[in-house]
């Protein structure tokens, strides 16, 4: 692209061929291509145990193999899918892999798939009840069907005067949630207040919560993760929030808000729910219960219990993008008030309003969230619980923890390896013990500190294991201690891949330890 | 589904027909049921312009369409696309249909549906590089390209230590950068004085601005909307806006933050942004410039003047998913210093550590957004971009502001119509004059004033249009003045639509008037 080009067309010498003069949503075209792109993602999911499930590329290997500005003219569809394998496909780490045990599982499904595609094909903005009504109404039913399948208190659904909303994220949720209580705090006690306001959650809270603090005007110092210990099982202990609380409001603080959590990132570690609302009740605190992963496991009847309590709660929220065969993104958010979001949230410009609006008859889902702007969300979330129904998604679950339970067997088989911390739905948290050194007898350089060297070799391990390409797992520290996560959740993955997966642990164990 | 028959489950006697042995992401099946939409929306396309724009349901409609609770067992992919076309479609109001000229347009492609339909296939969480690499890569390059063809200035491309990221919306857009701007500052002058921060704006620009300063702990008190006045073409007054930053400091308060627009969603006003930036450098203020909608148009060279003076700003932003045939969600941000948004939106649990983050060599988007979880936006944009070319891009532009012109010229010929405000872009801001009410001779009760009795009659007439279904327009108000905006950008808008649309118009006001 020039200058010089450019007043050529302006000129109106711009070339006039078949595809130039083509409207980009014509549907015969829209047919063509689009069939063969999902040929093309159907020959991925085919063949996507070929491919390194933890991208192999260096940094900065992309911008060697793409043209320095965009194209001045047209490209077929078969060219760019041709880069899109050549180019794109080895830059990813395959989450959608049966070998891909890391992190938490990003779930996809065939349902959540076609759910985007309508969705995407509709494009709707969603902003408000009449900008599409179909996108607001539906996405208040799926909330409440979901709300019912995780037996949450009536109080959460709209049928019982609360409702819930569809986020991207578990941090914009938080954030939401947050602003709502600290605005309805310092509206009681004075805006100049803000920064004496304290939230609460434990060292195990996600970090989405410090940030989402931060952005809310929060000081940073204001900011309590309460310690936890491997003796509780990481779980936040409502006596320590109690003296924690206490111990700010002797220093003129504020108490605002707690997050508690519902499965934690590093050990999928359970807040106890009830004890917890008990304290903050007592001191007028928000609290909202982070469920993103563990929380799609509640469908499960043996799985409520975790939610016991949930009723003296402000909020839960999970990810269906996690867990429940949904396609990035869709976080779930549940309040038993709506009126504290909309109250912080509401913008009313004139260019949106409308009678609907106006009649206070409808939910206009821009005043629940940051944006004005949303997508059609609950179309994918609708799809995938008509198409696999609810005695399915527990039966996937259920699966998954059967396999997750197969691995930590076999884990346990193997002296040389311990379980760090006791599984409770489908992680399983694992390292190699130092005395596996002495066991093998290899040349590991032994450090002087026991649980340095056990750190070492644990990461040493992590690192030969995800650069083979062959699984892919990630790590966490509890108290010091660096260990091995191996969440099972990939929608491909079967037993046979978590015998493989152990398969491989073992060989690279083997060959670190020196074992032939 | 009900407890009785969830213990059934437990108990191991749930049915195993072939269906539900399935997995979820079997390719066979995929490839059957993606098909099977593709052609739903192709067919959507073909049909479009025979649904009302405007969708004619009543608020609560889709409740008594669907069950109560989501279903125990699976539904076909038929019964559900037969239930889409039969309850949702009636309730979306057709942002894609040709006819549809309100609010702004979302404007769809093929390519951005393709490229949505991989980065859904893929279901990568991409928040660090190593997540997947190709995911950050390919966004740093789409927006150094998208910069390049906007001629935005070098420092705000990576190539000259700046650099772009894609957001959701503007609202997001705006907060991180306000976050940024507030921590920077709060950091010289202590973070006790978040209360004395004010932000400026003018009363044009967006609720978006309002609504992120809310969020980010700003008083409310301290948001300064500044007038703007039809004689400047409602654009936001330097002058202004420095007795207002002077005033402010008088009173001991802080100025930090400027958000300037180019293109405002009433009239598509545009700020004057070197001036604005010589005001706010002279007491340091972060200027960010949101041209949301407008921004598009800046790949087209003949408007590039408008971004006269951005490198003086510290941001820009604009929404790819408005006018620049990329489906929602894709808005464009780009900072001249990335580390004024990384310093306050990192985070590092350890969870997420590793070698290529540690390096410092690589881009983690997650310290550029509010989420940590982030799609893999790019490949629509990147998608777009090749499949039209840039020279076609422009084309399809300048063909929206000739529709635009067109539309313009007929209502100029009606001396019943005016124009609110000269036209900047391919929005027209137009409305019927009370006089039209003496020309048409009809029985409208005359009110009291001359003003409110030509907004009533726009109200009117705008409701009466848009009860119709044939075309969608939506309103604003400027000084008083209720108009209404036609603003054309849906992809497949031909003259043709134009044309009728105005004969629409006519009809109804020829209705309203009582001429038959």
């Amino acid at each position: 692209m020039s200058n010089i080009e450019t007043n050529q067309e302006i000129e109106g010498k711009s070339s006039n061929n078949k595809q130039e003069a083509m409207n980009p949503l014509n549907s015969d075209e829209f047919r063509r291509q689009a069939h063969m792109i999902v040929d093309f993602i159907a020959d991925y999911y085919q063949n996507i145990e070929k491919y390194p499930v933890l991208s192999q590329v260096e940094p900065g290997y992309l911008r060697n193999c793409l043209p320095n500005s965009a194209p001045s003219h047209p490209e077929s569809i078969e060219t760019i899918l041709q880069d899109v394998g050549k180019h794109i496909v080895p830059g990813i780490t395959h989450w959608q892999s049966p070998n891909y045990f890391a992190y938490f599982p990003s779930s996809g499904s065939i349902a959540s798939f076609l759910g985007e595609m309508l969705s995407t094909g509709f494009n709707v903005v969603g902003f408000n009840w009449m900008s599409s009504p179909a996108a607001t109404e539906l996405e208040s039913i799926v909330m409440d069907w979901l709300g019912q399948m995780l037996e949450l208190p009536s109080r959460f659904l709209f049928s019982g005067n609360g409702g819930g909303v569809i986020h991207g994220t578990t941090c914009e949720a938080i954030l939401c949630t947050l602003i709502a209580a600290r605005d309805q705090t310092l509206g009681r006690i004075g805006k100049s207040n803000i920064t004496k306001l304290v939230v609460y959650g434990s060292d195990q809270t996600h970090s989405a919560f410090q940030k989402a603090a931060k952005i809310a005007g929060i000081d940073p110092q204001n900011f309590r993760a309460i310690k936890t210990t491997k003796s509780t099982a990481f779980a936040l202990s409502p006596d320590l929030l109690r003296l924690s609380i206490r111990s700010d409001i002797e220093k003129g603080l504020i108490p605002l808000f707690l997050c508690a959590t519902i499965g934690t990132t590093a050990t999928t570690a359970i807040d106890p729910i009830r004890p917890l609302c008990n304290v903050a009740k007592e001191y007028s605190i928000w609290v909202h219960v982070d469920a993103a992963y563990a929380g799609n496991a509640c469908i499960c009847p043996e799985f409520q219990h975790f939610l016991d309590g949930l009723e003296e709660a402000n909020s839960f929220s999970l990810n269906a993008h996690k867990w429940l065969f949904t396609n990035l993104d869709c976080c779930c958010l549940w309040v038993k008030d709506p009126r504290g979001l909309t109250q912080s949230l509401s913008t009313n410009p004139e260019f949106l309003r409308n009678k609907a609006s106006d009649s206070a008859q409808v939910v206009d889902y821009k005043d629940w969230q940051i944006a004005l702007s949303r997508r059609f969300r609950s179309m994918k979330l609708w799809l995938v619980l008509r198409s696999y129904g609810v005695s399915n998604l527990r039966k996937f679950l259920r699966q998954h923890i059967e396999m997750a339970k197969l691995f930590e067997g076999l884990v346990m088989e193997d002296k040389r390896f311990e379980i760090v911390v006791p599984r409770n739905f489908a992680m399983v948290c694992f390292r190699i013990l130092a005395e596996a050194i002495e066991i093998g007898k290899n040349g590991v350089q032994i450090l002087p500190n026991h649980e340095t060297l056990a750190n070492e070799l644990n990461r040493k391990l992590l690192e030969s294991i995800n650069a083979s390409g062959c699984i892919y797992m990630s790590h966490a520290m509890v108290e010091g201690v660096y260990f091995i996560r191996f969440a099972v959740g990939a929608t491909l993955t079967e037993d046979r891949h978590v015998i493989m997966a152990w398969k491989v642990i073992k060989e690279h164990a083997n060959a670190i330890l020196g074992i032939p």
